[in-house]
């Protein structure tokens, strides 16, 4: 914090000329530089969205796959709607044939606070270390130091862990359940997009110990396609989604340990069952619990609306009103809503968020404000 | 070939006003005659179009509200896929300015064998028990015949039943379970949509007890638009629905207390929570129970097997495998697929249907089919 | 009402928290104060959300027609997303039933600089006197001010003018064509979004005179479904627009006239196709015309890029390179690009915008911006 | 046609189990046998759902390119809407590793009469000569026998054709332009889809000679994904696709050359404007020309419909009433519509049809009837 704050300092004193970051804007504030590690991807594409229109955040560097050769290129030939937005290009960078050493040199200029990985889970796993060491400060939206358990690695994501030690410092940034450790972290590792949508929809129950929890908990979400990535595949093809709709990693799915890891919550008291919508963006989760007392609606309301008082990027609705994913698709928020059958206790919570937005790079940057010291929904409002 | 053409040569004979049926179809086969009232509706769309193809029926009266005025007009004016389709017009029926008698003779010529009654609830209601007097065979395809119970019509349809007689010989036509009422029906009252994607998915296991029902029994269905019908809504205008997904109608679906009847279960044991899809057509209902005793993947596949092996329009699919929207879209086919947790006994079955085909038009061309003496199929595979 | 507006007054009496306008910014820099009047649609949803994160803007007052009797409603029950977002509600205003004394009253706070009108062309015609004459400007986003000549308005849009005298001091705010007239009006009529797309489209060609105009020019243009408005009907129904695309209203749309106006050509010289895509944001225009002498490919880009270099929301591709409508959905951009056939002197310039941004919202904001001497594109990139 | 009669007369005296064909229907008549060559595509897909149902064809063989391993495969394992239609297995066929004298053998039962490629270009080049030296009849799908010049394969094609002898005797299959060669083909290549629905929308005009061909010929065509095929790749990934539309391919398509050459025009007197629509099935073609001569609206109808009334296939819509894309998707007709402007002689032909069905396996199956000697619209509405 302290070295981030001198270098803002610093940049300041140098003029205006310093001051102007690489996509162009000018700054009267203080502002956090970051490096945007996989560029090319959905996830780096809304990162760059909104550092692009973030007051006090500029992007430094732009770095992805090289795309033909290894000569920069501008972004806008893998993003059309960033056209003119970035003064730099993208850095191509390919990193199973960098040395360790190299990676730190390529992806901080002197005065980069925070690098933002959108990288595959075993690229993040990989560097994450290196760049520690290098003294910089990690935002890492994959999956690779989400869980604690390293030995749950193999059976949820198909690799050894083997940076044990970055994954012990990693702090899980789900800003809602509490900003201490995110503020102080080095090393953050950003929720899963469906993690989000289920944790948010059920921790204030949780943690107010308002549940049956062995009737068990289902989360039945839907996903729109953007969520599974860029890379072309046969399931994704447009003709094969769109029009469609389909269940998909019942019982397997990796969100699912992050989702018992921050709900404190045992796997067989607990279903996730996703689904991939005909939509590019959005996630909408319909969760079932059964709650351990009589409950009004309102009562219900009242629980979520104070344990989300302090949080300006959750929004809980009023008894009979339900959220849905045009209410929150290009936008930062998560959305909560109910319906309750009082007489029978069954309580059914609609989450609803972007993928891209609150479920990846509104969060990541929501976490980047938490760790520089700003409000954290600066920039996503 | 011989005797096909030998055959229509004969017809032909017999007067060529009865050999060519109104859509201009010329037969071997016995035939049977069909009037659709509600042409103009996506339901009313979907029964033309499969008895258009039909071997063994034929349209002999399209009716619908009045377009212009009271003249009769082309079907393409309402339905421009069906542009050619059939040599008789659509002929406007005004039915809240009809005397009671006025309706046989205008849904009926001689040669009629059954009325497809494509109609809301209430004119359905109305008009089914003159129709029934005048000898007529009715399929009904709205929910006006599907309650046993009258007293539930002012809660879940919001109107007193009234036409009790007509009611009382209903026969509900889920041929899966059950055909020898239907071969005999005089008013088929056909399955609503999202009934019969949730029946299908649920009888197999409660008729062999199998679930242990208390522990609850949730569908969460997810349904194209045009399972809302075709009059226009805000909640239906193109770019509400587009990009969106959206919960409504949880412990409130009027297709809940159907359920509830066909499945023998109480209603404080079953959740339903209906979905709008930014999609046109189909319905996957990802239903969840607790078995009741530990049961292996392959014991559940065979239960199903054994259960619907009569069934031609029901697939049940192999462990591992689960039905998607698009395997049934256009088609008449119910799909049915599982997950389960062995140790824990959760049991997800995926259910898949076409809402305007095994949900409405196909399911009543099988119901028409059984009631006529054909194969069940017979037009609709 | 009151109590807002106090409240408002007092706010500003504190100093700092004075500049908290409705929307909740605090603001160091001055701020031009809006009245968005036809918040309910779509553009005025997109209003709403460019104003809300407009740096130097801020919306003072919302105003829209009754949604359930005459009460003030937050503006989430008709835009979801918007909510928490504003600290005012939304106004109803029943426009048919109010004196016309009464109507600057309610739009404008002592404070307001400016009204947004997102109202329908003859309400617009109707009120737009008013406000002027209470000293108010306006942005009007309907086309009651678009054509010059009053006499096209019975053809074009089905009514007399009438309000001749706010006609005359219209400016037509397309900004790349020049923004002398636009800072100075008091009456600003925001462009078609066709018209933007197509006027932008051939504007560079055409003042240039490289055109051989009567070969004929032709656009085929193709839209979102949301510039069709927000009011539900049987040609935007979802299942009518999905999986569909369609032309309508070829020789007769009502954005032929500003672009025969604002092109300076003929309207025999000149045809445009629009057609409805199935898609929620965005428009297409695929321009033909002839060369009337031989030009590169490289010469054409630098006509564009030349003529557009002042414009920072109008993006030039390169040769080889063709806008599409992602590239500009949920942006405030038009994108150009082209195919040259250099032999036979056939251009086909590809032009893209989203129509409730640079098309519609955007635009207007772009004007504002103009007119209270702020950067054309603050707020807007 | 002898040959085919007699193996039908054969077949039936082999008794009620010959008779009954892999997919299990069992027929009276006569029956075409096919084998389908490339089942596991869009374009197989939608041959095998036509022929399943078609009452004078079976399918004999399924053949694929392996799915895993060598072993045939359920063809639900691609296409899943196909479970249970067919009686035999998806053979899989390797064809870069077969001897050319395994082809026949592999595509041919004994009573095969004939064989639907729905191949690569270069593959069908490549085998339709193996399968012509032994006897079989083909229906190629794919553009290798198109073209009457084999030297405008390099440019358009990139590839050398190299098998000259069977494109000597290929007939090009537009049925609605002429059905003597058609009946008599060995070699039967079928139109593309774009082409099909520019020339069925020029054909009548041309051939009259009624457009002053020097003013210029355009077609603004518009696509759904499914003509693009079913191998992913970025820009077909479902996010690329959704929510969009762009133009490709300008002055470069494969389809051109086939539309000059059955429309006898010039490629400077022809531009063909392909773009891709976020839908899965139907084209939309705008096609802009010049009358050389004054007419009416009622003569261009006229025109259209007498030349096209043999043709049970092409609709001709009334004057004021223009096709859309959901007027033909799912269904086998091609229709046509008309916007003119008579004083100016400028005329629009509107022509839409479904890129899977008149586009490419409805007309395939129709080519079939004919050489078949089967009615030509059989099974195909």
């Amino acid at each position: 914090m302290d070295g981030t704050v001198k270098t803002e300092i610093d940049l300041r004193a140098l003029g205006a000329e310093k001051a102007k970051a690489a996509d162009g804007k000018s700054r009267s504030a203080p502002t956090v530089r970051a490096t945007v590690l996989g560029a090319s991807g959905y996830v780096g594409r809304e990162l760059l969205t909104i550092l692009a229109r973030h007051p006090q955040a500029a992007v430094a560097r732009l770095i992805s796959s090289p795309l033909d050769g290894k000569q920069p290129y501008p972004i806008e030939q893998v993003h059309p709607a960033l056209r003119g937005r970035f003064a730099v290009p993208c850095l191509p960078l390919d990193l199973e044939r960098l040395a360790g050493s190299e990676v730190p040199a390529a992806v901080a200029a002197s005065e980069v606070d925070v690098v933002f990985l959108a990288t595959p889970h075993e690229t993040s796993r990989d560097i994450v270390p290196i760049l520690l060491d290098s003294g910089l400060r990690v935002i890492d939206l994959s999956g690779a130091f989400r869980l604690k358990d390293s030995a749950a690695y193999p059976r949820w994501y198909g690799f050894e862990h083997r940076t044990l030690q970055a994954l012990a410092q990693a702090v899980y940034g789900l800003p809602e359940l509490g900003q201490a450790a995110i503020a102080q972290a080095k090393l953050l590792s950003n929720p899963g997009c469906y993690a989000t949508s289920v944790i948010l929809a059920l921790a204030p129950l949780l943690r107010s110990a308002w549940v049956e929890v062995a009737a068990g908990i289902i989360s039945d979400s839907k996903s729109g396609a953007s969520g599974a990535g860029r890379t072309p595949s046969g399931k994704l093809h447009f003709p094969e989604v769109n029009e469609n709709c389909r269940a998909y990693g019942i019982f397997t799915h990796r969100h699912v340990p992050e989702m018992l890891q921050a709900l404190e919550i045992g796997e067989n008291d607990f279903i996730f069952t996703p689904h991939l919508l005909p939509i590019t963006r959005g996630i909408l989760s319909t969760v079932y619990v059964r709650l351990n007392a009589r409950r009004t609606r309102d009562q219900v309301v009242r629980l979520y609306s104070q344990f989300y008082a302090p949080s300006p990027l959750v929004r809980v609705y009023e008894a009979g009103a339900l959220p849905e994913i045009q209410a929150v698709a290009n936008t930062q928020y998560a959305d909560l809503g109910f319906a309750l059958d009082e007489g029978t206790r069954r309580l059914i919570v609609v989450s609803a968020l972007d993928n891209l937005g609150k479920g990846a790079a509104g969060q990541a940057v929501q976490n980047m404000n938490i760790m520089f010291g700003l409000p954290q929904e600066l920039g996503l409002v």
